[in-house]
């Protein structure tokens, strides 16, 4: 294809999309999106060859990087088999894909239940708590998102629930963020014993015997990459224990090599009753996700019936590709590399970037999964206007780098492959487009 | 691979998945599952090569058989290229999905909004006429199912929402089903009449400016097969259009072929507002589901933050099989093949049999949708008893047929591809098995 050819494919492309694509969480009149033809590691391309480093994972879910030849290579070989077939059938490769994921969770977690994302394995863990507590309530925190089908969008704390509000027996609390304290604490151990205190009132209040459920991202995500102080999740175990509530923890962003773990959780001094996940366990080459079922859980359901349930539980193809992502991120260290590229490069490089770049709050994260908060103020914490952000963007797009943004923040998501120069390359990136920021702000 | 071994093969899948999987709408317990290793159009196997007849389609999604090899080729092309990229962007396949859709929807309906599956794509447009409309209400019927998720199983009629009932303001009627008439009808234009008043009625008393949207599979499916009399869609289109709410139409079991059309209500007078489909429209070969989008409802969104979306929205690999599918349907006449089958083969056949076994209350469908409605009484319609089902499902096993079980009905649902000969063969194991059942039961 010549060049002009390949600029006009671009162009049918995104006229093709403005005619017949209807967007997520978008208004649709002004969308100008970007193409995007192909991939590989942590580059992806249109189809004229512009190329940008994907410092934003997609939607953080590419972790073992794009198109990584031998996962293509395994959904190529199961698709030849057989991609396709019913959740009450038996399939080999769907049994390897749980066995797989068992493996890498705690003791006494045996069983997995399918589902095609995010949202479906949060509505299927809330189901299987409700189910199993008989009581309705969910809490779970403002600063979270959990996913836009009827229970996971009101679980969801951020301003996508607003608009969604139909599902009942829904708390929501604060968790613990020293930067934006809500309980004007001024220590990591004071916020987080402050943020258990509230917690537990909220429970207290609700009447503990009507709580099925407290659902938490291990790390808060999309909501600024929330990395919990010491001691919270272990409080927070302790409180369900008390009052006979099971411990939720969404793992859809966190999970599967994003911290440096294989689950955020395994950093943390706690195991949960339920375990969600999707994104990082095949890195989305297939639509997958699931929930990962304590014993206690599954045997309640050897005799009940449970209530849920769907067309690709379970599918073939999917679970393919979960077997090879997961064999590949074994065999290839992807899940070290990505506590190394945080602890050695990016972690010491943002932490030195937020020194020369006053727009730069704060630096939170680990692994591959960073948040650098902006303010208009360094004193007040204010955070940049949403004009701010826009100009950011385009700042780093023009320098070949895709960056992720949530509200005033930069969200630092490579694949967890990432090399320490694709790193290095970055930090180079954001410091210039800051330092061109703060110039043109002055 | 020896006999013995792919024996020891089948009995480590179950082994696998009785340790590590949970399924779908069952208590675990007692579970038993068939193994299924590979498929060709309308037949699958195990590793010891004990072959069936699929006449389920599996959950009624393979309309274009198991393991196309031109639509199978065609995902591990795209698999080569892109398997994933976030819904913000553009990607070729994803406009050409779209398009592909819109092509086949009625005037006025051109944009698509794409989900995982059947229930996500109900959650969208239950949303999409919430939002439209600004307007709580979902009315659905009692006999219906419309996937598992916090809305989608509310609006659900059969007991599956029963254990769910956590989201608000969904109302459920009955719908039109003269052999088992909720009105009291003798004739279909009784029937239809009648079920029309009925819709009114509750509307009327619900108070018609609090209902965003009347939702109906065109055509119910696991529901019994439920081909709606003439004129009830272009009544309760009437109904809908006088006080303001939006149609949605669930073509996720009935859409793309099942019905002998490309959508079921293409054999009505009636056009909706929302069309939801999944399953069919790719064979389910990658997850997928999706809305397509009237003109005016899409254009609301054009200032509006549309407060919907996830990770896996347009997925390229989805949507090249999508591409695919549709043009392998076309170019083959599948479509087409469903009608004839349905019109010159099960239909007469069906029919016949009905007439030699008494266990047959009624027949019904169309193109390769069909139920038999068993009765333990054909005057008082009584339905058999679920031990009978069981051993109707035994004894066609047996025969080699893969059969489909709903309650006390069979639903004859092989892909679309289905041959004459095939269908030949799947009605002498209805027939000698219900001959057996019968003696049995004498
Ligand atoms: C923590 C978390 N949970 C759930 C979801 C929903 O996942 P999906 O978009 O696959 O439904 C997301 C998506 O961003 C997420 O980040
Ligand atoms: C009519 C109808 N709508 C929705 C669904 C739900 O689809 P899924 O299982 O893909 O969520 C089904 C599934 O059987 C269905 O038959």
């Amino acid at each position: 294809m010549t060049q002009a050819a390949a600029g006009d494919l671009d162009r049918h492309v995104v006229e093709l999309d403005r005619a017949h694509v209807f967007h997520s969480w978008s208004a649709q009149g002004a969308l100008a999106p970007m193409v995007v033809a192909g991939g590989l590691g942590c580059r992806v391309w249109d189809h004229a060859g512009r190329e940008w480093l994907d410092f934003s994972s997609q939607l953080v879910n590419v972790n073992i990087g794009h198109q990584h030849p031998r996962l293509v290579a395994a959904i190529q070989e199961q698709a030849a088999l057989l991609t396709t077939i019913s959740p009450p059938t038996a399939n080999l490769a769907r049994g390897e894909a749980a066995k797989r994921i068992v493996d890498r969770a705690p003791d006494g977690m045996n069983k997995v239940f399918f589902t095609n994302g995010g949202a479906d394995a949060n509505e299927n863990a809330i189901r299987m708590a409700r189910q199993f507590t008989g009581r309705d309530k969910v809490v779970s925190t403002y600063r979270s998102y959990h996913g836009n089908t009827g229970a996971a969008v009101v679980a969801t704390g951020d301003w996508r629930r607003v608009p969604n509000e139909y599902a009942r027996a829904h708390v929501h609390v604060f968790g613990p963020f020293l930067y934006r304290s809500e309980f004007w604490a001024s220590t990591p151990e004071e916020e987080c014993e402050r943020a258990l205190r509230h917690l537990a009132r909220v429970i207290e209040c609700e009447g503990p015997a009507s709580v099925a459920a407290i659902l938490l991202e291990t790390v808060p995500g999309t909501a600024g990459v929330l990395v919990p102080p010491p001691g919270y999740l272990a409080g927070v175990r302790e409180l369900a224990d008390k009052h006979g509530i099971m411990l939720i923890l969404d793992e859809v962003m966190a999970g599967f090599g994003r911290t440096g773990d294989w689950f955020a959780f395994d950093a943390h001094d706690v195991v949960p009753d339920l375990i969600t996940f999707a994104k990082g366990v095949n890195s989305g080459y297939i639509p997958a996700g699931g929930v990962v079922i304590s014993d206690p859980i599954a045997a309640h359901f050897d005799d009940v019936v449970y209530p849920g349930g769907l067309t690709y539980s379970g599918h073939p193809l999917a679970m393919a590709s979960i077997v090879a992502s997961m064999d590949i991120m074994a065999d290839e260290g992807i899940v070290e590399n990505a506590a190394r590229i945080g602890r050695d490069v990016l972690g010491p490089g943002l932490a030195e970037l937020a020194e020369r770049q006053p727009l730069i709050g704060e630096v939170r994260g680990r692994g591959v999964f960073w948040a650098l908060d902006l303010v208009a103020d360094p004193e007040t914490r204010e955070p940049v206007a949403p004009a701010v952000m826009g100009r950011a963007k385009a700042l780093m797009l023009e320098r070949g780098l895709l960056p992720f943004l949530a509200d005033n923040r930069i969200h630092v998501v490579p694949p967890c492959v990432v090399t320490d120069d694709e790193a290095g390359t970055a930090l180079a990136v954001y410091d210039e487009a800051f330092t061109l920021l703060t110039k043109e702000l002055a």
